[in-house]
């Protein structure tokens, strides 16, 4: 069985494996104060082209979420995303749970239009009674979105105008962050991001690393003591170095961008053969995540044959799936997948 | 100005201050365990036709609804609520700050129709990855709802037989269950709320009280140690008197109906005035709730002769406002409508 | 019987409920913006003698102290707290519930010495380690203390110089406060802590009324969108009319001292005949609280006779009671107690 | 320089790196449904001498002491601990932050006797205002405790036994367990803490592990849905794999109790030194952490030649300091330490 279900289904590019092993007798001070998150942070700013960028090293990303979302919004705050946001439907209510509400609005294939969130933050403040609201403190997207896609530059810097016209902080999910800054197309790089967002996150995880995620707060503007924070979210690493010792491969040499973009030739050819064998996509992507949707006899066919993660079932009862590549996806497999589909 | 802006703009109900007068000096024991508290309870047990029921005071509807919901849910779980449900929109986050998210579904004119409610529920077993979303543990239902409409007999049984096919309390918040119980053709009585729901609260601040709500769980199905709980929410009245004896005359020769009928008459007179006078309802209500859907003309006289609640402006530039009765309007200042109008 | 349990086992001072009926029927703006809550606000500030202030009406004593202390704290900071402090033991985990540790230290008869405050901020800020540990961000205290006891002029002018040497703010719980600034003896007055202070509370619910606090932000500080906060812990009243016109009264004329000081000349009667019969009392206090430590002899007799608040079991096997009076306080019920005795 | 500053100062065992190696590129379900994790827990489980305990893999201490205090406890419940329990002090309030309270009781060396429990809830239970005290949900002790002591197994069985009978759940916190295990003289054995607690888990982090602690409800009482509860709080892992892989080693062959032995070897070893220098022993331990009190010029001494745990200035001016060995400790690191002291 082929296996496209997801971008976490191995372990770590051996090249950061390699380090652990070099690196790991070496006695180093704990809770992430050691030498390789110090250089991981160092490179990471170079990377974003931010002297006055913080960054900060967790371990996961529903984690990380719930971190930058407490400590950056004031208790009384709620976040604005999509209803499509991870933080809405898929992490199992990890932002209420620190008490803060998520302000779902309409989405566009994943995306918050800039005149969506205009209209929102105008309604609201335009209510008379908008005291007994939740206070809209944060705006939360993800690049790429759960559905794949990407914004342009011209879309981040709507909504970022719009954030600083309101004076409330863009967040970036960033958990498939390499795989979107390395698609085909794309305008956006990570210096914009460094511009246009006031906190966002490279993922780790799903881009190479056995765990790990990088916040960087672009402007000298994490939130006051936030380490005591880490720990009172239960998430400070004794050994840090685990994740810091990756961040600091991956930014050596552009190990993280390579490791993107195989995955982004990777689903370049599984799009091509999707395509060749008339597949019907659901959405139009770029990314590594590509979304079919398929009759009842093509899914009977599909599911024989790949392990692929299900998405939903259409009114017309069809099969929306999603074929992810990853860092780790092997070309011999994805050459299969033509044999197979 | 007549004001018919909402119905809590007066204190309470004359009988009500005066038995707060009489009892006065009386030396009770404090937190809610004195005889009139005591009393209270019995007699709303006996209303509700449920000698199982366990019934607590409160002081306020957002104090009550948080507490209850967060009581009754798992930590892990939460609130399925109409996007138009009072703990969505109007509460300041009071619900997630508990820990809970409110799973807003869509809404009928502020109902949750049974339908939406089955294909929330299916959906979310449905998903093989529900594990990593919020379980809803709870329905929250509101009656007259935030629009002022109610629900039928047959469309609580039908959420209510869900509800337990899936092991799931349906609590209903009734602010104004009063003036719901007492609207013309409502065929829901407070015996049917003992019957269908798992928990309900009879509002008093709304309905002729100074402050005062009293929860009704309907099948000795009160959460472990809710006193505590109370306290721990900071909710707790040391002289919990104050609202014991405020029900305890409610619920004595049938007053809390009484005043709830007066709203109604009223209401009906008011809705009977603006008919005659050619204005667009924008629902249709049989509560002390009206709204009337203005052009900017009739919305500049109404302005200027009677304070209303502002609802929405509508995208053809109209005004949605809200005429609310209650057991303190004046008969006179209803017919005066007739007159401005 | 007689009863001299607690100070709130009667309902409110007859001059308030009469204000209550006076102004019961007038049409007022809702949640705490109307004319009597504006109007009580002002005299308290001008009693404080502070313009810069900032105050607000709230319903009981454990729920300011949760509000306060959970608004005016960072979410990573904690509270400290004598061990007998309210928030420390009594109040349910009202605080933790927010988050937030009681930083319990040492107290000597219920008061925190400035020293031993000294040694904890010295202690936390050396320790290398202290970003692991909770950072003190408020010193709570109360004023009469749980032991009845008051903090002179100068002990709180040492606490409040070492609380703006940290840049610590200093709350003050009156939940008695009248009671402690009539006590014989004190040089402790309402204006004191306007300068001492940074956020204090007025007592009402034990002196005089049927509920309500006063908080006090004595310089301009209160926290951002409070007003929002209270609605989001449940505790905005929608009819804030009835704190509102309650403080009102209370501060008219002076009459939240007369009925303090009435509260204080039965308490030192009361101390007067417990002394002329030999009783041995636990802790000295001037002010309504009375604490005397009783033979099983002497607990069998008092039991008998008069109502009274138990407070510990002794290693010696005898008893602690409490005598406690307030403005409700029958000075006949006084003399009874020289004959039962 | 040598370093006795904590036992996490290395990587993991070089066998752990190894599986992590061996295991990188197989492709494996993710949220620790994969084979290495299932396997892990059914050795942990046979170790334990327990087929219906139920394991969970979590990152580290502070997370896993967060998620099981706060799902074990209903929400009005606080924790027993020493306040010397690392709950209570160095977890930046992570308990308090899930809405709990430590209740801190006090402590002999690190460990709570048995006789202080009983007292503890015997005054809480008979006190008639508890219900509005935080009420005591379950029992935290660590093992080895702070201070680097044991409990023996008399005194674990007598706690156990109160919390039986008072029907609350004893905890143990195991960061170090393996050391307290392998120490000489104990009497306490893993299968001991599958009768004796309701919860444990068995630090990997301190011992051979990049990071991991391993959970284990005895028997079959893990809180509802953890799994839901694990993402809620930020903790669950998409590649559980990592945690999973490296207990499934540390429990293969008796790796984890080998490791421990080395770690009391070396400490058995620095203990001779220290006592043939006349060094004086703050607290008499036998397991990996050794306290030692310093006059000033031994301080100077030792602090230029190693690097050792600050803990305290004694009231004399001399200086605690803490030497800790672990799996990693050089036997020739501790030679040298008989050189240089």
């Amino acid at each position: 069985m082929l296996v496209f279900e997801s971008d976490y289904t191995e372990g770590a590019s051996p090249v950061l494996l390699q380090r652990l092993v070099e690196t790991n007798m070496e006695t180093l001070v704990s809770y992430g104060n050691d030498k390789y998150s110090a250089s991981a942070k160092e490179k990471i700013k170079a990377a974003v082209g931010r002297d006055d960028a913080e960054v900060f090293l967790l371990t996961g990303g529903t984690q990380t979420n719930q971190i930058v979302i407490d400590t950056v919004l004031a208790p009384y705050e709620g976040v604005i995303s999509a209803t499509t946001g991870h933080v809405n439907g898929h992490e199992a209510g990890a932002i209420e749970f620190t008490g803060h509400k998520v302000l779902a609005i309409p989405h566009e294939l994943g995306k918050i239009p800039a005149s969506s969130l205009r209209a929102y933050l105008e309604t609201y403040y335009s209510d008379e009674t908008h005291e007994h609201m939740v206070r809209p403190g944060m705006v939360y997207i993800s690049h790429p979105t759960e559905y794949g896609t990407l914004y342009t530059k011209d879309e981040l810097t709507a909504l970022s105008g719009i954030c600083r016209e309101y004076d409330i902080p863009l967040y970036l999910d960033g958990a498939r962050l390499g795989y979107g800054l390395e698609s085909c197309g794309t305008d956006v790089t990570l210096r914009d991001l460094g511009e246009l967002c006031d906190v966002f996150y490279i993922g780790g995880t799903k881009v190479g690393a056995l765990c790990g995620e990088a916040v960087v707060f672009t402007h000298a503007n994490a939130p006051k003591h936030f380490f005591s924070s880490i720990k009172q979210h239960g998430a400070l690493l004794a050994k840090g170095r685990v994740v810091g010792v990756q961040f600091d491969t991956l930014f050596t040499d552009g190990l993280y961008f390579e490791l993107a973009r195989h995955a982004i030739r990777m689903a370049d050819r599984v799009r091509e053969i999707l395509r060749s064998k008339g597949y019907k996509f659901y959405i139009e992507t770029v990314t590594n995540q590509i979304f079919v949707e398929l009759t009842p006899d093509e899914y009977k066919k599909v599911s024989e044959n790949v392990k692929v993660g299900f998405w939903e079932r259409t009114a017309a009862g069809n099969t929306v799936v999603r074929f992810a590549t990853s860092w780790s996806t092997k070309e011999e497999n994805v050459e299969a997948l033509a044999e197979v589909l």
